[in-house]
């Protein structure tokens, strides 16, 4: 299905960018952008990629476990992920959780207009 | 803010009515909802009840630990919980995640539009 496939490119696409280049995650928020990271909330693209910038760690990647989609309303995609973040030279991942919404913009492209990252807790 | 107290009173809402009357969450849903439930697809208010009914517990009770809420688009919430599951018996909860959007319906009350639930792993 399309909004199976369409998540999951997001998905790569979104993390290899983080992992390589942080500062090219600006075109994938617009101004109506929230990030909520760790219960902390910041609006617009460029306090998202200014926090995102902050993240005290030198090197990072991250690995999909599970990548759930759904279609949503007018277009839109909720993708909803777990996974495992290495951060520099530690040997024990951390587990992580996150949603993205994607919503078509005005040229008809896909941005992320909801993203809420959680380091896993409970 | 106000989408964090609608979220909050829907997750309340949503999660006692899970734990004391599975059947009464079919309000809550509607034709266009979707349920993906450890990554099995359910749609509509009617597949979607019946998957929860058919889960194989008597007793259940859902502890929130994180509602992280943010504003949508056309003025859905777009929900993030992390939590407790305590099951029957058994002394250990189990950690869960779920995603909630809610989105309004015809008559302007929130419907559940996406759920997303995974017990945590990674």
């Amino acid at each position: 299905m399309a909004f199976q496939q369409i998540g999951e490119q997001f998905c790569q696409h979104y993390y290899q960018t983080f992992d390589t280049n942080r500062a090219g995650l600006h075109p994938l928020y617009s101004q109506q952008s929230m990030l909520t990271f760790e219960g902390d909330q910041f609006q617009g693209a460029d306090a998202i990629v200014q926090k995102i910038m902050a993240l005290p760690f030198q090197k990072v990647q991250h690995q999909i476990v599970k990548c759930d989609c759904q279609p949503s309303v007018n277009d839109g995609i909720v993708i909803f992920i777990t996974g495992n973040l290495l951060v520099d030279d530690n040997a024990n991942p951390l587990k992580f959780a996150q949603v993205f919404q994607l919503v078509k913009g005005p040229t008809g492209n896909y941005y992320c207009h909801n993203d809420m990252f959680r380091l896993n807790i409970g």
